[in-house]
């Protein structure tokens, strides 16, 4: 199987190319707008044919590439069941595997960034969208999130998955590509080292965060599969510069 | 295949266990001689038998279980041929894989933190002993240790490979389990981060370590593939506890 983790640097998001070798398929998890041209070549340099784009959640920092893809190269578009966007060709739901040629995904419900959240799982690597990231979490403010919730999905789900698991986020702020599900039960600050759910909320409960910049427009633009609004106040236009860079997309 | 990352909190070491399904046999990586039974209890867990211990390097901080395993179990000890040890079953050189039914380890000479490092590539994976640390290396101030020939071996023979390729280092201080190539590309404060060679010798010059607590008893005592010696003055014995708490090892 192939595999490749690529790196989004405004919205520090991580996409993963997965391609089968015998089908020559290829599936995006989690691919940006601003870097459809990137990702496509990618595949195609891989003599590889994208099939599908699949997200763990609907993105509130970015715009999906979902849309854009299907629009350039016909792949189709899996997204959580729980979010019913009409748009979406597969709605992904926990207990049936994504399967694409030899690349086989499980699918883990796991709400508390998002309600509607999902965790792939792929041999022994989870790709852990925002639930987990490497010495963190996404935050649970919008979007129906809720510390509970994603303690939960975290501890039943995530860390009761052998210690030599992969773990591959959807962000890392600090350049980091890896962590394990041991290393995160070890030293995450938030969730690993002993930390119980009550100071889990406490802790969510007084991080004291900025309202997200782009959350807004992501969100709709998320739920039609990556549309970006016509206009975008200053400086958010980056968030869509592809859209106006290349309209050829 | 199999594979368990097992860490002893003394020296901080992190020993490999690798199995092959096939063949039910192991080798251990770096194992240690204060978790010799409970590195030969994973084994036995798992259904395997050891036939293998393989070290990176000649340790000075740790002593290995080399020659305890072979006692114990019979297992042959593989070790860099450029150390030269006589206890050594299988010395090991750059271009001759060592091969362990369908375990395949490619071995890189890697000199720098001892003049006789070597790093092992399995598939897509490098075990990178003492060269090549999570955010850091191995100091070059002892056993032949060379701060260019570090920078050198990191940057022709590990930084060359694949960005995705995970790195598996042989100690981590701060519970971190896993790396990549492309992480340490990044951010290594060290060698990564666009680090030159100039730069990389001045910090190495500079790192004010304190003499090693135990060189003076591991480098003659693993030249013997892990011996520890008669009398340890005070604390430590702690090194060694192994021998003393369980002389039937």
């Amino acid at each position: 199987m192939i595999f490749r983790q690529l790196f989004e640097p405004l919205s520090s998001t991580y996409t993963y190319l997965l391609g089968c070798e015998d089908t020559g398929q290829a599936v995006l998890i989690d691919p940006v707008i601003v870097t459809v041209e990137r990702d496509l070549a990618a595949v195609s340099r891989l003599g590889l044919t994208l099939a599908y784009s699949l997200d763990t959640h609907i993105h509130a920092d970015h715009i999906t590439a979902a849309l854009e893809l299907k629009k350039a190269v016909g792949s189709k578009i899996a997204a959580p069941a729980f979010d019913r966007l009409p748009c979406a060709d597969l709605g992904i739901e926990e207990g049936t595997p994504f399967q694409l040629g030899s690349i086989r995904l499980q699918a883990l419900h796991t709400p508390g960034h998002t309600a509607g959240h999902f965790a792939y799982l792929l041999g022994e690597c989870v790709f852990s969208g925002d639930v987990l990231l490497i010495d963190g979490c996404g935050r649970t403010d919008f979007q129906d999130g809720d510390a509970d919730a994603l303690y939960r999905s975290v501890h039943d789900k995530l860390f009761t998955l052998p210690d030599d698991y992969l773990v591959y986020p959807a962000h890392d702020y600090q350049h980091r590509h890896v962590s394990s599900i041991g290393q995160e039960k070890d030293r995450n600050p938030r969730l690993g080292a002993g930390r119980t759910l009550a100071q889990f909320r406490d802790i969510m409960a007084n991080l004291n965060l900025p309202y997200p910049t782009f959350i807004d427009y992501a969100v709709p633009g998320n739920r039609l599969c990556g549309v970006c609004p016509d206009h975008l106040p200053g400086d958010l236009e980056k968030y869509c510069r592809h859209m106006t860079d290349s309209p050829q997309g």
